[in-house]
């Protein structure tokens, strides 16, 4: 099967990462298709990121509906443009922080969440709302590390996302650990390895769900929410979505 | 003082329909300054539409905060990029969804919302839960009119959008209505006539809500979720955002 | 327009006092009506006092009824009797802390109470959940000034009332305060120099709502919760309200 | 032991009716000391008249207070002046509609509430969630007779309260039926003769958890919300209450 | 009237400590009739112990349901097979923990909870939802004494819960304190005389809530949720459920 | 990897049907090891027998859990016996019905249930409320199919269960269905194919979250409510717990 994995900023290294990443743990037969947007954020930190990002976002899923993948993952903790890219899509479409919600909720009665700045708090606090794992959350944590750090992590911020995790551990009741951003995906197996709950990481989570639903023939849903977008005209920079 | 009132759609006649509405309440002193996206959809009715109009709409509200107007409104019933418009704001930035709850919920216990197309029913849900009105709220009510078609609106839809309010009343418990959508802003005093519950059109309530605000001194909070966004760079068609 | 503020509570000094906090924002022709209760408590700090309250409460509500006023504000933050205005009522009856809960709503993701004894608590937490509101607060904090010491309040009260206010935005994450007291009202603008987020006071918020109802022709709708009382024989001290 | 039974209506036929549905379950060594209030409206129908039997039903828990008795029963089903009467008495104030939800969670998964005056359905709604039996709740229905109606009731509108009660089995799922009005306790035996499910009056059921609670020596607590009401000066008609 | 009382864990002198404490508050005409089980956990102490206690507890329930007793009570504080007891049984089943609730809630506004090992506390986390109690509790508390050290409970033990339920009283804002094991019967007493505000025992308010149901007459639904259990083929060790 | 599946009911046909159904979707080296109890019901319809199936039901995932099994898969839609289980097994323990809930909230926004008898309705929803998928659910449907007649379903019952997920779609807006018991895995492919929606089945949903799991190396967190039970004595016929 061939998986869309697309990193909604425009931060090709971090696209790189999260493939390898996402290739890690894939079945044989799945294709990894990363993708960068030519548009948008370096970035995605706060609301306003977000908007932009969505709309560059919405873009590569209809280049992968067109091509017909299989899956599309969106790779952005605060799973932005979900429900728009569920409207155009046929296959599947997979939100990081939904998936490693679910996953979490399967292993561990109480998850913490251990994000980067303090400003992305109100938006994990919405997605678990949506989703329905609030009650299942012992709290979410920043680091107050920029995304962009994440890559090429130096040992200092390391530090600080671990103590963060074990302060979730022994200070909230988290049982596991979610990683609050696609940027840490790189660093699932070493924070694993070094403390003493499951870790879920969202880009990898998402894979397997990925092939999970395909090989169930699951697909979205298009009565109701999730049908077709109504046809209509659209201006200027947009004007290649009127149909 | 000066008010920027954004039509997120790209339809100039609704923006000029809406800006005979809002100022037909506003103050004497208060300029209404009408907007129209140049890039973005026709209309918004549903999740894809109202992440492409977002985009659109946040270049015009760096406009107004650069020109320093008094508040900005939201002119769409989705409260489209609300929480980023407030981020890049200093002043109020006000969605006619949530203006409209809020006048509603001061003269009614239940109130029922009457919209365009069921495709826009979940967004709709989805803002009373985010703004705390779900439990003030009787039901929310489809009419399948498209949003273009409330312009010049003839006999027969008006006629079945008065039979929804009707229907909301009599069977529902609705003791006021919110009309939900920009669109039906000129219909107001029409219905307000032959219906016997009070009738809420968020772009009005807006207005007012703007101008109280103001008189109050009372600005965007620029601590937490609301500061502004972290400067980063942009790509592609959102590059101007660079800073 | 005329505005009916009544001080449930029967310190004709307070009373005195938020009617010059409510004049100083009232437009030029708005005429604030000031009614203290010839009948009740002092000041209002517990739901025993509350309950005496409002039944005197009612007496002035049906007087500024008859007189025809264009809106009703109760100005006391527990809201005493708010529902049955409503249905006494043909103006929109507006309770300070519905009000100021809604204004802080419009510019700031999370807000802060702080208010009076902490006996007031459970009734502050009681109104962020009938309004919808409790997500949207960081927190109740109470400063253990007594409601009448707030009338020519001392430094030392003062102090402690702006320092549970930066408590509020420093520990609890409150992004704007709502006073808790009508007695704060004049300590508004004082507060708001010296503190970092916008301070919303309910007296000043409901004038603003007040007028903004009138402008849209907006009454307390009589179908259904807020129809008039049924008509029926009282005894006592109350059989003035026969009918 | 001596249990003060107030009916918060001024109806002392009514009175004297639930005396008689309270004695025939109490135990023979509890005296009921029934009180009818001397100010206040004939019946309790919306927010109006709970707010005014409110105030006059206090000065009767202070009476039962001074005497000493073992508990207070508020036989009105909207719980009037509930959290007040707490604050005023030693012993126990129990509340026929929370009473009576209560006794009903132990024998039913999901109960109905069949009442008077559709008007009344927002107060019963209120309780539910005040309470926490919402989720408990298959619905409440009105029957529009009048309280008063109720004594001496006629055969048709016996026939009408049966009737809804069987349409809240049949139709909403009730597995147990709470009486919604004080009025109601008189015809629980032969309601209950006649339907297949039980049937849970609030009145009766309040002796009984007044009859538990002295038993088990358990008294209010006057730690926290429930702490004697601040002393302060009244004035007119609530003057007596200066303390 | 005849009560059967089910120790649900298999530990002979705890049953005898609780007979105690059930038989010092019942009416002189209540009989209290002890049952340990044959089969099960010496103490329930986890979900695991839940499990195997339920299965055993039904064959006494059963028993109890054949000799026509007036009602049932489950004293272990995690209620464990209540809504299937209340399917086997005709009489009233009470659960402790829903009964210490329920007491609890006409006393006080807020209550706390103080309980064994921390590993019990998802379990009384999920009663008090399930009950609709989890706005009244300020918070439960572990004191890691297990179940079994209870009786017979050493100084430092009983020290230790006492001033756990001063840190609830304190630090949490309880105003009444509900003991979270039905081993701490015994204490309760003690813990009432030497505290500040009114200690509930689940054991003993489920007495006074039986005595109560009895003499209103008032027994489990039988329609609905806790109907008989379909007639079915039962294997193995449980074959003696066949029927 | 190896998956133990266990039918919590006695019925060895249905097993091996569900065994089928599981082997149909897992990956070529995913064993599925069917587990049929020695002891309990023919079939799981209410609390009570969910409450007896459970106890034997440990017996097996225990067995698995010594045999070293790479994950455990609970196969009846109440989920029975869940978390005790996870506390017994260090490899991740999956119920269907939590599974099924998953993956059905990524592809369709709201998602119906078609079940067996109406008895296990309050089953369902408290599952949905547990798991927080209620607010994705658009309702529970009942066939009053028993369950064991799920096996060589007559057409009648085909029939019935089919317009059930009909009026699921088009009375209730359902986007997807979930088939709310274990027995109806075999059916699901022919549901797809004649069905606008996509059709969930809990079995073979699990099948690919174990496989997901495993391949992420995720196991059941033993830090927290899942950590293992505390040793102790038990009697009767689970001394064989005693450890």
């Amino acid at each position: 099967m061939r998986i869309q994995l697309i990193n909604p900023n425009s931060s090709a290294d971090m696209t790189q990462a999260m493939a390898l990443s996402a290739q890690s743990v894939a079945l044989p037969d799945t294709d990894i298709l990363p993708y960068t947007p030519s548009h948008g954020p370096k970035s995605i930190e706060c609301a306003f990121d977000e908007v932009i990002a969505s709309a560059a976002l919405l873009d590569l899923i209809e280049e992968g509906n067109r091509m017909g993948v299989d899956a599309h993952i969106i790779a952005c903790f605060g799973d932005p443009a979900l429900d728009a890219a569920r409207e155009l899509a046929n296959a599947p479409v997979i939100g990081i922080a939904e998936a490693a919600f679910q996953l979490a909720g399967l292993i561990a009665h109480k998850f913490g969440v251990v994000t980067t700045l303090a400003r992305t708090l109100p938006a994990s606090e919405h997605l678990l709302q949506k989703y329905g794992y609030q009650h299942r959350c012992s709290g979410v944590r920043a680091t107050d590390i920029p995304v962009l750090a994440l890559e090429n992590i130096e040992a200092d911020a390391y530090e600080c996302l671990k103590s963060e995790c074990l302060a979730a551990i022994q200070n909230d009741g988290a049982e596991a650990i979610v990683l609050g951003c696609a940027g840490m995906s790189a660093l699932v197996n070493k924070l694993a390895s070094e403390l003493p709950v499951p870790i879920i990481d969202g880009v990898t989570a998402a894979v397997k769900l990925a092939e999970a639903l395909h090989q169930l023939h699951l697909q979205t849903s298009k009565i109701g929410q999730y049908g077709q977008p109504v046809s209509k005209p659209f201006v200027g920079r947009y004007a290649h979505w009127t149909r």
